[in-house]
Protein backbone atom coordinates (compact mmCIF):
# COMPACT_ATOMS: atom_id res chain seq x y z
CA UNK A 1 0.00 0.00 0.00
CA UNK A 2 1.86 3.28 -1.20
CA UNK A 3 0.96 6.22 1.02
CA UNK A 4 0.48 9.67 -0.26
CA UNK A 5 1.63 12.61 1.47
CA UNK A 6 -0.53 14.99 3.21
CA UNK A 7 -1.27 18.87 2.44
CA UNK A 8 -0.74 21.35 5.15
CA UNK A 9 -2.23 24.73 4.90
CA UNK A 10 -1.13 27.91 6.59
CA UNK A 11 -3.26 30.91 6.16
CA UNK A 12 -5.23 33.65 8.02
CA UNK A 13 -5.33 37.72 7.94
CA UNK A 14 -2.11 39.74 7.09
CA UNK A 15 -0.11 40.22 10.29
CA UNK A 16 -1.00 37.70 11.81
CA UNK A 17 2.47 36.16 10.67
CA UNK A 18 1.61 33.19 8.67
CA UNK A 19 5.00 33.55 6.03
CA UNK A 20 7.10 34.12 9.12
CA UNK A 21 5.44 30.53 10.49
CA UNK A 22 5.85 28.84 7.72
CA UNK A 23 9.59 29.70 6.89
CA UNK A 24 10.47 28.74 10.04
CA UNK A 25 8.73 25.41 10.32
CA UNK A 26 10.24 24.50 6.84
CA UNK A 27 13.23 25.01 8.29
CA UNK A 28 13.06 22.87 11.29
CA UNK A 29 13.26 20.11 8.46
CA UNK A 30 10.64 18.14 9.58
CA UNK A 31 10.40 16.36 6.30
CA UNK A 32 8.51 18.79 4.01
CA UNK A 33 8.83 19.21 1.12
CA UNK A 34 9.29 22.40 -1.06
CA UNK A 35 6.35 23.34 -3.69
CA UNK A 36 8.46 25.44 -6.67
CA UNK A 37 6.36 28.15 -7.66
CA UNK A 38 5.66 29.41 -11.04
CA UNK A 39 6.48 32.71 -11.96
CA UNK A 40 6.44 36.04 -14.80
CA UNK A 41 9.59 37.60 -13.44
CA UNK A 42 12.89 36.61 -15.54
CA UNK A 43 15.24 34.38 -13.74
CA UNK A 44 18.34 36.07 -11.82
CA UNK A 45 22.04 34.75 -12.53
CA UNK A 46 21.84 31.24 -11.31
CA UNK A 47 18.42 30.68 -10.50
CA UNK A 48 17.24 27.25 -12.63
CA UNK A 49 14.08 26.53 -13.85
CA UNK A 50 12.16 23.69 -12.23
CA UNK A 51 14.63 24.20 -9.28
CA UNK A 52 14.06 27.71 -7.97
CA UNK A 53 10.86 28.51 -10.04
CA UNK A 54 8.93 27.60 -12.91
CA UNK A 55 9.28 30.69 -15.12
CA UNK A 56 6.62 31.36 -17.73
CA UNK A 57 5.59 34.01 -19.77
CA UNK A 58 2.43 36.40 -18.97
CA UNK A 59 0.73 34.58 -22.07
CA UNK A 60 1.80 30.95 -20.61
CA UNK A 61 0.73 32.32 -16.67
CA UNK A 62 -2.54 33.51 -17.62
CA UNK A 63 -3.34 30.39 -19.98
CA UNK A 64 -2.71 28.76 -16.61
CA UNK A 65 -4.78 31.15 -14.82
CA UNK A 66 -7.82 30.36 -16.98
CA UNK A 67 -7.54 26.54 -16.58
CA UNK A 68 -7.32 26.51 -13.39
CA UNK A 69 -4.12 24.93 -12.88
CA UNK A 70 -3.30 27.08 -9.77
CA UNK A 71 -3.87 26.50 -6.22
CA UNK A 72 -3.17 30.04 -5.49
CA UNK A 73 -1.64 32.98 -7.37
CA UNK A 74 -0.68 36.89 -6.53
CA UNK A 75 0.12 39.93 -8.37
CA UNK A 76 3.50 41.08 -7.27
CA UNK A 77 5.56 44.08 -8.83
CA UNK A 78 3.88 43.39 -11.87
CA UNK A 79 5.04 39.84 -12.35
CA UNK A 80 2.30 36.88 -11.11
CA UNK A 81 3.43 34.18 -8.38
CA UNK A 82 1.53 30.98 -8.26
CA UNK A 83 1.41 27.59 -6.66
CA UNK A 84 0.80 24.83 -9.85
CA UNK A 85 -1.68 22.10 -8.38
CA UNK A 86 -0.23 19.86 -10.65
CA UNK A 87 3.04 20.25 -8.70
CA UNK A 88 1.51 19.62 -5.33
CA UNK A 89 -0.34 16.58 -6.93
CA UNK A 90 2.92 15.07 -7.74
CA UNK A 91 4.20 15.73 -4.90
CA UNK A 92 1.71 14.10 -2.77
CA UNK A 93 1.53 11.37 -4.81
CA UNK A 94 5.25 10.56 -4.16
CA UNK A 95 4.40 10.31 -0.32
CA UNK A 96 5.46 13.68 0.15
CA UNK A 97 4.22 16.45 2.73
CA UNK A 98 4.01 19.94 1.36
CA UNK A 99 3.26 22.75 3.95
CA UNK A 100 1.48 26.28 1.66
CA UNK A 101 1.18 29.26 2.71
CA UNK A 102 -1.47 30.68 0.90
CA UNK A 103 -4.18 34.30 1.47
CA UNK A 104 -7.71 33.34 3.37
CA UNK A 105 -8.86 33.81 -0.40
CA UNK A 106 -8.12 31.03 -1.42
CA UNK A 107 -8.97 28.51 1.26
CA UNK A 108 -12.41 27.44 -0.13
CA UNK A 109 -10.43 26.47 -3.33
CA UNK A 110 -8.13 24.25 -2.08
CA UNK A 111 -10.84 22.22 -0.49
CA UNK A 112 -12.48 21.78 -3.24
CA UNK A 113 -9.15 20.78 -4.54
CA UNK A 114 -7.75 19.07 -1.66
CA UNK A 115 -10.49 17.75 0.51
CA UNK A 116 -8.27 16.00 2.58
CA UNK A 117 -5.66 19.06 2.94
CA UNK A 118 -4.99 20.05 6.67
CA UNK A 119 -5.94 23.69 7.03
CA UNK A 120 -4.57 26.00 10.19
CA UNK A 121 -5.31 29.27 10.50
CA UNK A 122 -2.88 31.54 11.96
CA UNK A 123 -3.97 34.36 13.94
CA UNK A 124 -2.68 36.56 17.67
CA UNK A 125 -5.54 35.70 19.96
CA UNK A 126 -7.56 38.66 19.84
CA UNK A 127 -8.38 41.24 17.14
CA UNK A 128 -7.16 44.02 19.16
CA UNK A 129 -3.23 42.67 18.99
CA UNK A 130 -4.07 42.49 15.16
CA UNK A 131 -5.21 45.44 15.01
CA UNK A 132 -2.02 46.60 17.04
CA UNK A 133 0.17 44.79 14.64
CA UNK A 134 -1.36 46.08 11.49
CA UNK A 135 -2.00 50.03 12.62
CA UNK A 136 1.99 50.56 14.10
CA UNK A 137 3.80 49.16 11.18
CA UNK A 138 4.86 52.02 9.81
CA UNK A 139 3.62 55.40 8.79
CA UNK A 140 1.01 54.73 6.79
CA UNK A 141 -1.89 56.92 6.02
CA UNK A 142 -5.18 56.35 7.95
CA UNK A 143 -7.39 55.50 4.84
CA UNK A 144 -4.39 52.83 4.68
CA UNK A 145 -4.67 51.29 7.88
CA UNK A 146 -8.62 51.37 7.82
CA UNK A 147 -8.14 49.44 4.83
CA UNK A 148 -6.68 46.83 6.25
CA UNK A 149 -8.70 46.41 9.04
CA UNK A 150 -11.62 45.95 6.77
CA UNK A 151 -9.38 43.36 5.09
CA UNK A 152 -8.73 41.64 8.08
CA UNK A 153 -12.35 41.71 9.28
CA UNK A 154 -13.26 39.98 5.97
CA UNK A 155 -10.44 37.11 6.53
CA UNK A 156 -11.96 35.95 9.65
CA UNK A 157 -14.92 34.95 8.14
CA UNK A 158 -13.11 32.13 6.59
CA UNK A 159 -12.08 30.73 9.97
CA UNK A 160 -14.78 27.80 10.10
CA UNK A 161 -13.16 26.48 7.20
CA UNK A 162 -10.28 25.19 9.11
CA UNK A 163 -8.97 22.07 10.78
CA UNK A 164 -7.09 24.22 13.85
CA UNK A 165 -6.45 27.31 14.94
CA UNK A 166 -2.61 28.64 15.61
CA UNK A 167 -2.55 31.33 18.61
CA UNK A 168 0.60 33.30 17.22
CA UNK A 169 0.63 35.43 20.55
CA UNK A 170 4.51 34.15 20.46
CA UNK A 171 6.06 33.34 17.00
CA UNK A 172 8.55 30.21 18.84
CA UNK A 173 4.85 28.51 20.62
CA UNK A 174 3.19 28.63 17.41
CA UNK A 175 6.23 26.92 15.67
CA UNK A 176 6.09 24.16 17.74
CA UNK A 177 2.51 23.95 17.58
CA UNK A 178 2.51 23.75 13.68
CA UNK A 179 4.89 21.42 13.85
CA UNK A 180 3.52 19.56 16.62
CA UNK A 181 -0.19 20.01 14.20
CA UNK A 182 2.46 18.29 11.56
CA UNK A 183 3.33 14.85 13.83
CA UNK A 184 0.22 14.54 14.79
CA UNK A 185 -1.80 14.27 11.57
CA UNK A 186 0.97 11.91 10.36
CA UNK A 187 -0.04 9.47 13.39
CA UNK A 188 -4.04 9.34 12.53
CA UNK A 189 -4.70 6.13 12.05
CA UNK A 190 -6.39 6.66 8.72
CA UNK A 191 -3.42 7.76 7.70
CA UNK A 192 -1.56 4.70 8.41
CA UNK A 193 -3.31 1.60 6.54
CA UNK A 194 -0.06 -0.52 5.98
CA UNK A 195 0.64 -0.21 9.92
CA UNK A 196 -2.96 -1.20 10.20
CA UNK A 197 -2.66 -4.06 7.55
CA UNK A 198 0.33 -5.24 9.16
CA UNK A 199 -1.55 -5.97 12.51
CA UNK A 200 -4.15 -7.52 10.89
CA UNK A 201 -1.99 -10.17 9.32
CA UNK A 202 -0.30 -11.60 12.31
CA UNK B 1 -18.51 29.74 26.52
CA UNK B 2 -17.10 27.33 29.37
CA UNK B 3 -14.51 25.09 27.34
CA UNK B 4 -14.27 21.80 28.62
CA UNK B 5 -11.19 19.45 28.98
CA UNK B 6 -10.34 16.89 26.51
CA UNK B 7 -9.91 13.12 27.79
CA UNK B 8 -6.52 11.29 26.39
CA UNK B 9 -6.79 7.52 26.39
CA UNK B 10 -2.93 5.64 26.10
CA UNK B 11 -3.98 2.11 25.27
CA UNK B 12 -2.18 -0.94 23.16
CA UNK B 13 -0.71 -4.47 23.87
CA UNK B 14 1.25 -5.55 26.68
CA UNK B 15 4.92 -4.88 26.25
CA UNK B 16 3.96 -1.73 23.97
CA UNK B 17 5.19 0.85 26.66
CA UNK B 18 1.89 2.34 27.44
CA UNK B 19 2.48 2.81 31.12
CA UNK B 20 6.01 4.36 30.71
CA UNK B 21 4.60 6.78 28.17
CA UNK B 22 1.51 8.20 30.61
CA UNK B 23 4.46 8.66 32.82
CA UNK B 24 7.07 10.88 31.01
CA UNK B 25 3.55 12.35 29.31
CA UNK B 26 2.59 13.21 32.69
CA UNK B 27 6.18 14.00 34.13
CA UNK B 28 6.34 17.07 30.78
CA UNK B 29 3.58 18.90 32.49
CA UNK B 30 2.25 20.18 29.69
CA UNK B 31 -1.35 21.13 31.78
CA UNK B 32 -2.76 17.22 32.37
CA UNK B 33 -4.68 16.37 35.53
CA UNK B 34 -4.34 13.43 37.32
CA UNK B 35 -7.33 11.34 37.81
CA UNK B 36 -7.46 9.65 40.98
CA UNK B 37 -8.08 5.94 41.26
CA UNK B 38 -9.83 3.83 43.76
CA UNK B 39 -8.96 0.89 45.20
CA UNK B 40 -9.35 -1.69 47.60
CA UNK B 41 -5.87 -1.78 49.00
CA UNK B 42 -5.18 -0.33 52.48
CA UNK B 43 -4.36 3.29 52.69
CA UNK B 44 -0.07 3.49 53.51
CA UNK B 45 1.17 5.30 55.99
CA UNK B 46 0.85 9.15 54.58
CA UNK B 47 -1.98 7.99 52.08
CA UNK B 48 -4.54 10.38 51.92
CA UNK B 49 -8.24 9.24 50.68
CA UNK B 50 -9.29 11.41 47.90
CA UNK B 51 -5.39 12.51 47.31
CA UNK B 52 -3.58 9.74 46.63
CA UNK B 53 -6.44 6.84 46.23
CA UNK B 54 -10.33 6.40 46.68
CA UNK B 55 -10.04 3.94 49.51
CA UNK B 56 -13.29 1.61 48.75
CA UNK B 57 -14.07 -1.86 50.90
CA UNK B 58 -14.59 -4.85 48.24
CA UNK B 59 -18.37 -4.15 48.64
CA UNK B 60 -17.92 -0.42 47.62
CA UNK B 61 -15.87 -1.47 44.90
CA UNK B 62 -17.78 -4.25 43.39
CA UNK B 63 -21.03 -2.23 43.88
CA UNK B 64 -19.57 0.32 41.69
CA UNK B 65 -18.60 -2.46 39.34
CA UNK B 66 -22.36 -3.19 39.16
CA UNK B 67 -23.76 0.01 38.83
CA UNK B 68 -20.87 0.43 35.60
CA UNK B 69 -19.19 3.61 37.47
CA UNK B 70 -15.92 2.59 36.42
CA UNK B 71 -14.03 3.93 33.30
CA UNK B 72 -12.19 0.34 33.67
CA UNK B 73 -10.77 -1.83 36.54
CA UNK B 74 -8.30 -4.30 37.18
CA UNK B 75 -7.71 -6.96 39.76
CA UNK B 76 -4.35 -7.14 41.38
CA UNK B 77 -2.54 -8.87 43.77
CA UNK B 78 -6.39 -9.77 45.73
CA UNK B 79 -7.05 -6.05 45.50
CA UNK B 80 -8.82 -3.62 42.67
CA UNK B 81 -8.23 -1.05 41.12
CA UNK B 82 -10.25 1.72 38.91
CA UNK B 83 -10.73 4.66 37.33
CA UNK B 84 -13.95 5.90 38.74
CA UNK B 85 -15.94 7.92 35.57
CA UNK B 86 -17.64 10.52 38.10
CA UNK B 87 -13.95 11.62 38.78
CA UNK B 88 -13.05 12.15 35.05
CA UNK B 89 -16.37 13.55 34.11
CA UNK B 90 -15.76 16.37 36.81
CA UNK B 91 -12.34 17.53 35.97
CA UNK B 92 -13.50 17.41 32.32
CA UNK B 93 -16.29 19.38 32.92
CA UNK B 94 -13.67 22.02 34.93
CA UNK B 95 -11.85 22.24 31.83
CA UNK B 96 -9.38 19.82 32.78
CA UNK B 97 -7.71 17.66 30.37
CA UNK B 98 -7.53 13.90 31.42
CA UNK B 99 -4.52 11.45 30.16
CA UNK B 100 -5.58 7.79 31.03
CA UNK B 101 -3.91 4.81 30.49
CA UNK B 102 -6.26 1.86 30.05
CA UNK B 103 -6.02 -1.73 28.79
CA UNK B 104 -7.57 -2.22 25.22
CA UNK B 105 -10.00 -4.28 26.01
CA UNK B 106 -12.02 -1.05 27.97
CA UNK B 107 -11.45 0.45 24.73
CA UNK B 108 -15.02 0.01 23.38
CA UNK B 109 -16.16 0.96 26.51
CA UNK B 110 -14.41 4.26 26.64
CA UNK B 111 -16.03 5.54 23.31
CA UNK B 112 -19.27 5.33 24.80
CA UNK B 113 -18.46 6.93 27.73
CA UNK B 114 -16.82 9.33 26.41
CA UNK B 115 -17.49 9.67 22.73
CA UNK B 116 -14.92 12.76 22.42
CA UNK B 117 -12.10 11.19 24.15
CA UNK B 118 -8.92 11.03 21.57
CA UNK B 119 -7.66 7.68 21.77
CA UNK B 120 -3.90 6.68 20.53
CA UNK B 121 -2.93 3.17 20.54
CA UNK B 122 0.82 2.75 21.13
CA UNK B 123 2.72 0.02 19.43
CA UNK B 124 6.02 -0.73 18.33
CA UNK B 125 6.32 -0.96 14.30
CA UNK B 126 5.88 -4.05 14.25
CA UNK B 127 4.89 -7.53 15.62
CA UNK B 128 8.49 -9.26 15.52
CA UNK B 129 9.37 -6.39 17.80
CA UNK B 130 6.79 -6.95 20.34
CA UNK B 131 7.45 -10.60 20.10
CA UNK B 132 10.72 -9.41 20.61
CA UNK B 133 10.24 -7.52 23.99
CA UNK B 134 7.82 -10.16 24.98
CA UNK B 135 9.52 -13.14 24.81
CA UNK B 136 12.77 -11.74 26.07
CA UNK B 137 11.27 -10.39 29.25
CA UNK B 138 12.80 -12.66 32.25
CA UNK B 139 12.92 -16.44 32.76
CA UNK B 140 9.08 -17.42 31.85
CA UNK B 141 7.87 -20.83 30.53
CA UNK B 142 7.50 -21.23 27.02
CA UNK B 143 3.25 -21.51 28.25
CA UNK B 144 3.29 -18.46 29.62
CA UNK B 145 5.46 -16.67 26.27
CA UNK B 146 2.92 -18.59 24.11
CA UNK B 147 0.10 -16.88 26.19
CA UNK B 148 1.29 -13.35 26.31
CA UNK B 149 1.36 -13.51 22.71
CA UNK B 150 -1.96 -14.65 22.16
CA UNK B 151 -3.21 -12.25 23.90
CA UNK B 152 -1.67 -9.04 22.34
CA UNK B 153 -2.92 -10.82 18.98
CA UNK B 154 -6.13 -10.52 20.63
CA UNK B 155 -5.01 -6.57 21.49
CA UNK B 156 -4.44 -5.77 17.99
CA UNK B 157 -8.24 -6.59 16.69
CA UNK B 158 -9.13 -2.96 18.97
CA UNK B 159 -6.83 -1.08 16.69
CA UNK B 160 -9.45 -0.20 14.49
CA UNK B 161 -11.34 2.01 17.39
CA UNK B 162 -8.54 4.37 18.06
CA UNK B 163 -7.57 8.09 16.62
CA UNK B 164 -4.20 7.42 16.92
CA UNK B 165 -1.15 5.59 16.13
CA UNK B 166 1.83 6.15 18.29
CA UNK B 167 4.72 4.09 17.14
CA UNK B 168 7.24 3.29 19.99
CA UNK B 169 10.35 2.24 18.61
CA UNK B 170 12.04 5.08 20.20
CA UNK B 171 10.64 5.64 24.23
CA UNK B 172 11.43 9.64 23.84
CA UNK B 173 10.33 9.94 20.15
CA UNK B 174 7.38 8.33 21.15
CA UNK B 175 6.78 10.81 24.24
CA UNK B 176 6.96 13.56 21.92
CA UNK B 177 4.66 12.30 19.31
CA UNK B 178 1.75 11.79 22.58
CA UNK B 179 2.82 15.45 23.66
CA UNK B 180 2.59 16.39 19.84
CA UNK B 181 -1.11 14.97 19.79
CA UNK B 182 -2.29 16.91 22.49
CA UNK B 183 -1.17 19.89 21.90
CA UNK B 184 -2.71 19.52 18.69
CA UNK B 185 -5.73 18.17 19.61
CA UNK B 186 -6.15 21.34 21.89
CA UNK B 187 -5.72 23.63 19.03
CA UNK B 188 -8.76 21.87 16.66
CA UNK B 189 -11.21 24.72 15.38
CA UNK B 190 -14.66 22.84 17.07
CA UNK B 191 -12.56 23.33 20.74
CA UNK B 192 -12.01 26.74 20.22
CA UNK B 193 -15.34 27.92 20.16
CA UNK B 194 -14.84 30.76 22.21
CA UNK B 195 -11.77 32.16 19.72
CA UNK B 196 -14.19 31.59 16.68
CA UNK B 197 -16.94 33.32 18.85
CA UNK B 198 -14.33 36.34 19.64
CA UNK B 199 -13.51 37.09 16.19
CA UNK B 200 -17.21 36.88 14.78
CA UNK B 201 -17.91 39.39 16.98
CA UNK B 202 -15.31 42.29 15.58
Amino acid sequence: MSKSGILFIISGPSGAGKGTIRGKVMEKEIGLTFSVSATTRAPRPGEIDGLHYHFKTKEEFTKMIENNEFIEYVAKFQNYYGTPKAQVESLLKEGKDVLLEIETIGARNVRKMFPDAVMIFVTPSSFEELERRLLYRGTESEKVRNLRLKIAKKEYKSMKRYDYIAINDDLDQCVNLVCSIIRAERAKRFRNLDIVEHFNQI
